[in-house]
């Protein structure tokens, strides 16, 4: 393997100052290779959401976060082709950066949630003596957001090692996707909780659905678990059912990418199906989340838009075309788990169960709540 | 695409009489190619069969009676170097070979009963005038085989198309694996009875799942019933469930590689999860089947020897490596379905419904059944 990073990675990292770059650690060539992409342009942020060179949640909306940064000095903000130079050019051009971002991928409500935090902060720059002040404001708020997602991490890692340590002291657990250090500015959401288990000294086994069809699971959860020196045994998606059956695995662990007031949980792709053998198992299914990624303006699942991707990753992700000329596909990202399905949802403020609006409310936004 | 034959495909079929030789449509090499691959000794029948040249579970069977036939003048299955000639050196090398062939899949039990059936007619042709001559009497077993089977999967058909049509005129069906004219001698099983139904002009929906990890679905599946004109629609195999649940399925079907005496059935992974998937949203699950699928001498689906193939079918298989070097891997080829998840099981000679021990026998083996 190549590395780049002897220390370990950084799946994201911002170099300088407000005229700085934002580093991301390519995905999409792992676990073959670790390579990093520079971004300088709102652009290059944009791409590298859309084709998954950065993924997760989480993860999403701090890149997103630091491609507003870059766009308060991108002279494609504009439409002028000027650069931005006075601060109200400097917001104009953040401004346009966030609805060009916000286009990027429709599902994961983070994205949303931190574009909304930009633009609160453009709101008030626009008294700052350039484009270039605008963007140090901007760079601080972008690392006020990979900051506190640290710590959201390190705290789901904690709530959600507390409540699964119950079920002994070896356990198997099945996760899909990947959640971990590469989809998160942290140890991540579901994966948080085993490091945090095995950290314990606890010794869970993780079975890691591959994740079909862009393999999130091979390529990227089994690597991390293998560097953190988690028990990891790699399967495909439909073998997660035998194993539960058996008494294999006793647990079930996802991240979400939007949650809604009731609790019902977009996720990728295979989650609603795993819910749904958890339940006939007589399995908990757990859900690790930060608040940021609930949704409290929807209730039902079903108005949770579902991205709808390229055929081709189905027909021919692996570099040789695997199904027919012409098949139709079906291509869903995600899928939605109704809340009635989910055990318990961890948060960094603590665990939702079981799961209705008004657990999903109490801690979710307390305030609301409380008036 | 690149066809060997213009007027369609053969997936097994044998050229010449004693002294033949068996033809095998190579189906590791579908749907970007049609090419064949000749056999001419036993050991090309085992490799073709280990490495999924030729598969499903009837179309095992008969290639490996046709491989018995080539066994009958094998000089490897003589041990001795020396060609067999008088007929009681064919039938020891026949026996040999049947031996050998018995050792390359473990799973689909139509081997076992195809191997059983050429051993009956070796324990009558000691008297043939040479080995010659057994070789063509071993033929014309094997043949039997393959013409019974083309029978079978025409029934099968018909009456899996009787049972489905109740669920109206168009109609969404999930599939898993391949079972169609590249599985059989005919035209497959469970896709025999979506052959029939379109021929009745019912236009069935098909949901093909993938399959991972060797992708018979996209690769097979999607191929056959896209040249006889079914409706297909290809989805990754963890996106079956949200379509049950939104209704856009109304049945599974699926094939079988063996079922006990109480209807327990081991099918390609996946099926079992499929199955629960069915349950949870109240949708029939059917398996089609020709008796010779059935192992009576066990009840428990827990009995049946589940195969167990290289990690390399999930970590590389499509040519490119997706997982990291040295991650572990389970990697069972089946997975087994117990009967209360199955709706109806589909035979040559009716559909057992509900499933149960009294029924299956009363079925596959009514002689033992009355006395």
């Amino acid at each position: 393997m190549n590395r780049n990073n002897s220390d370990g990675f950084e799946t994201l990292s911002w170099t300088g100052a407000g005229d700085g770059f934002l580093t991301l650690l390519d995905q999409t060539r792992l676990p073959n290779e670790v390579t990093f992409v520079n971004c300088d342009s709102v652009e290059d942020v944009w791409q590298a959401i859309k084709r998954l060179a950065v993924r997760g949640a989480p993860a999403i909306g701090i890149a997103a976060a630091y491609g507003v940064v870059l766009g308060a000095r991108d002279e494609k903000m504009l439409g002028s082709g000027d650069s931005p130079k006075t601060a109200e050019q400097g917001c104009r051009a953040a401004l346009a950066a966030c609805d060009h971002l916000a286009t990027s991928r429709p599902t994961a409500v983070n994205l949303f949630w931190a574009l909304d935090r930009m633009r609160g902060v453009i709101a008030t720059v626009g008294e700052e003596p350039s484009a270039g002040r605008v963007a140090e404001r901007l760079l601080a708020e972008a690392v006020a957001i990979h900051e506190a997602d640290r710590a959201q991490c390190a705290a789901i890692g904690r709530y959600g090692a507390d409540l699964l340590e119950t079920l002994g002291p070896t356990m198997g657990i099945v996760t899909h996707c990947n959640t971990g250090m590469l989809a998160t500015g942290g140890d991540g959401t579901a994966l948080a909780v085993l490091f945090a288990l095995n950290e314990r000294g606890m010794q869970p086994h993780v079975y890691a659905d591959e994740t079909r069809p862009l393999l999130q699971g091979a390529r990227l959860t089994a690597w991390e678990l293998m560097e953190r020196g988690v028990h990891v045994t790699l399967i495909c998606d439909s073998m997660a059912a035998p194993l539960l059956r058996d008494g294999k695995a006793q647990a079930v662990i996802v991240g979400a990418d939007r949650i809604t007031a009731r609790g019902d949980t977009a996720n990728k792709i295979g989650t609603y199906g795993l819910a749904v053998q958890a339940k006939h198992h007589g399995v908990p299914f757990y859900v690790a989340a930060p608040t940021t990624t609930f949704d409290l303006s929807i209730t039902s699942g079903d108005e949770i838009p579902i991205e709808q991707r390229a055929p081709e990753e189905i027909t021919e992700a692996f570099g040789r075309r695997t199904a027919p000329e012409g098949v139709e596909v079906d291509n869903p990202a995600f899928d939605v788990t109704p809340a009635e399905l989910i055990t318990a949802i961890i948060t960094e403020r603590g665990v939702i169960e079981p799961v209705s609006e008004e657990a999903v409310r109490a801690m979710v936004d307390p305030e609301s709540t409380q008036s």
